[in-house]
C-alpha cells in the first residue's frame, strides 16, 4: 500500500482447512491481534522482519485452541498464542507458540497486557527507559495497548509522576480514572506544550513514545538532563505518503545529555516468562488494569486496522474469529 | 541573528585594558577558538549555557599569556586557556582557567586537539559511543577539529574500520593520507549511500555525527544492530532559517535496537586531566596528528566564523590576535 491502507489492499480467500503433518499442530484461531507494526510489515525493504509478500497471508499474532496435534508438547484443547496470521486456522510446527493459562485472564488479554504489547511496555519502560523511582514518565498513545501498560507499570515501579497523552476527553478520563495515571493531556484539545510544563514541573525523565510526529517534538523540548526517550512506535507517521517526519528538536538530546533508543521486544524473549508472571500477579491483585476492544469476523480486518490508525480504539484492539 | 550570521551582527569596540583586582588575573589573548557551537549561543532560549546578550562580548575559548596577576595560582608569563571571549585582553578570577605546557605543542593546539574539541572527540567516542575493538566507526565533519580527533582516537583504540565523511577531494585526501582513516566519503561528489555500503560492509556500529541533516539520515539507513549515534553537532542545520530538519529515518533506531545520544564535554571535567595526558602522549609519539588553520586579527572574526560554517577550513580554525 501507498499511504493509508485501504480495504482493496486485502483479498479474502477460502481454502480447505489443512491437516497437520508430523510434529505439527492445527490451531483454530479465536482472536487476532491488531498492531500498528502491521503497517510497516506491508512496506518493501529491510526491516526487523521480511515484508509480507503480495498474495501471502497477512502476518498477525493470535490466540486460539489446538484442534489437532501431532506435536509432543501440545494437546487438543490447549489454548495457545503465536504468530498465526489473519486467518481462521493455522498450521504450526510449534515454533514461537506458547500455551496460555485461561484461568488467569480471558483470551484477548494474552494478545495485549499479558502478551506482546504488555511485554513491549514492560521491557521498554524498565530496560530501555531505565525508569528509576521518582522519575517523571510521559507516555503517548496512553490509552492504547502498549501505552496503558507502560504507564501503569511506571506507577507500580515507583515513578514520581506519570503523565499520559491521548486523543479526546474520554480516553483521557480512562487513563486517569481507570488506569490511575497522575494526569493526561488531550492532544486534540489541549495546549500540549503548556500542559507538559504544568504536569511535568521537574521536566521529563522517561518519554515512552508510541506516536512520533509533533508530539515527540514537543516532549523533546521538555526533557530533563539525562532523559531517556524510548522509541516504541510512531503511529502518526506510518501511513504518511510523503514519508516520515523526523523530530526537528532532536538536538535537545544534546543539550540535555539525553538519549533516544529503539528496541524490539523479541530481544527479551529469554525473560518473557519472568515478566509475564510478574504482570500476571499484578493483574490478579488488581494493580494492573487491562482493556480490550473486540471487533468481529475476518472480513472486518481492514476496517479494524483503519480504526487502529485513526486512534478510535481504547485499549487493545482484537478481532474475534470463528464465531467466538 | 536570523539564519546565517552576518558581519553586521558584530560591533568592534575599543576600551582601555582593565586592571586586575584582588584575586584576578589579566590575560593577553593570543588565539581565539572558532566553534560551530557559537552559533547556538547567539540564539535566544534555553540551552546548556545562557545566550550571549545583545552588546555583550561574544563568548569564545582562548589561549594567551598572563600579563598581570593578583591570583595565587597564576604568575605573569604563564600560558593559560579559558573562556576569554572575542577580545584582546580578558580579566579572570581564575575559574575555568588552566595552565598549558607550551613544550608539548604550539598554543593553537590547546584550543583544538589538546583542548575542548579534542576532549569532545575523546569522551564522545569512548564514553557516549562506547566504541569497542573491531567496531566500524563513521565520523562526519572528519576534516574538522572534532572529527579529525574522533577518527584517529578510534584507530588508536582498535576500531576495525574508520570511515570519514568530508567535503571535497582535498579534505578527503587529508583524512585518509595524513590522519590514517581507512576511507573517506566526499559528500559533495560521492554517492553517499553507495559509498557507505562499500566502505561499511558490516554496517555502522558507531556514528559520530557533527553535521546532522541528510548525512545523518543516510547513515541511519546503514546502522548495525545495537549501534550508537553520538550527537556532537549539527553544523548543517545551525544557520537554517526555516528551522532544524529532523532525521526522517530515526525509526531505524528501533529496527536496529540502536540509540542516539547527546552529550556535553563539560560533564567530563573531572576526567579532562587523564584524557589530556593520554592524548598528549599520543601526540608526542606521532600517533595523533593535528592541524590548525590560523586567521589573523580581531576584525577577521565574522569572516572566520562564516568560513567555518561554509566548511572551508581543514582542522581547527583559530584566530590569532595581538599580532601573534
Amino acid at each position: 500500500p501507498d499511504g493509508m491502507v485501504k480495504r482493496e489492499d486485502f483479498d479474502y480467500v477460502e481454502e480447505a482447512v489443512p491437516e497437520p503433518g508430523d510434529g505439527e499442530l492445527l490451531v483454530q484461531i479465536q482472536y487476532i491481534s491488531l498492531d500498528p507494526a502491521m503497517r510497516g510489515w506491508m512496506n518493501e525493504g529491510r526491516s526487523y522482519v521480511p515484508p509480507v509478500g503480495l498474495g501471502e497471508v497477512m502476518r498477525a499474532g493470535g490466540v486460539g485452541r489446538v484442534v489437532k496435534s501431532n506435536h509432543p508438547e501440545f494437546a487438543e484443547g490447549d489454548h495457545v498464542t503465536g504468530i498465526f496470521g489473519v486467518q481462521e486456522y493455522a498450521l504450526s510446527d510449534g515454533g514461537g507458540v506458547f500455551k496460555v493459562d485461561t484461568d488467569l485472564a480471558p483470551l484477548p488479554t494474552f494478545l495485549g497486557t499479558l502478551g506482546m504489547t504488555g511485554l513491549t511496555a514492560y521491557f521498554g519502560l524498565l530496560d530501555v527507559g531505565e525508569m528509576k523511582e521518582g522519575d517523571t514518565v510521559v507516555v503517548s498513545g496512553a490509552a492504547g495497548a502498549v501505552g496503558m501498560v507502560a504507564g501503569q507499570v511506571a506507577k507500580i515501579k515507583g515513578a514520581g509522576r506519570v503523565v499520559g497523552i491521548a486523543g479526546g476527553p474520554e480516553k483521557c478520563a480512562f487513563v486517569v480514572d481507570e488506569l490511575g495515571f497522575d494526569a493526561c493531556i488531550d492532544y486534540k484539545n489541549d495546549d500540549i506544550r503548556g500542559k507538559l510544563k504544568e504536569y511535568c514541573p521537574d521536566r521529563v525523565d522517561v518519554y515512552f513514545d508510541n506516536v512520533g510526529g509533533d508530539i515527540l517534538d514537543m516532549v523533546l523540548l521538555r526533557l530533563a538532563h539525562g532523559a531517556r526517550v524510548v522509541l516504541c512506535g510512531a503511529i502518526s507517521q506510518y501511513n504518511a505518503a510523503g514519508g516520515m517526519k523526523g523530530p526537528a528538536n532532536y538536538m535537545m538530546l544534546l543539550v540535555n545529555r539525553a538519549r533516544m533508543q529503539g528496541f524490539l521486544v523479541f530481544d527479551y524473549a529469554s525473560r518473557y516468562g519472568q515478566a509475564a508472571r510478574e504482570m500476571g500477579g499484578w493483574l490478579k491483585e488488581g494493580k494492573l488494569k487491562t482493556r480490550e476492544e473486540v471487533e468481529h469476523g475476518l472480513d472486518a480486518f481492514p476496517d479494524a486496522l483503519l480504526k487502529l490508525f485513526r486512534g478510535e480504539n481504547t485499549g487493545k484492539l482484537v478481532l474475534a474469529v470463528n464465531g467466538d
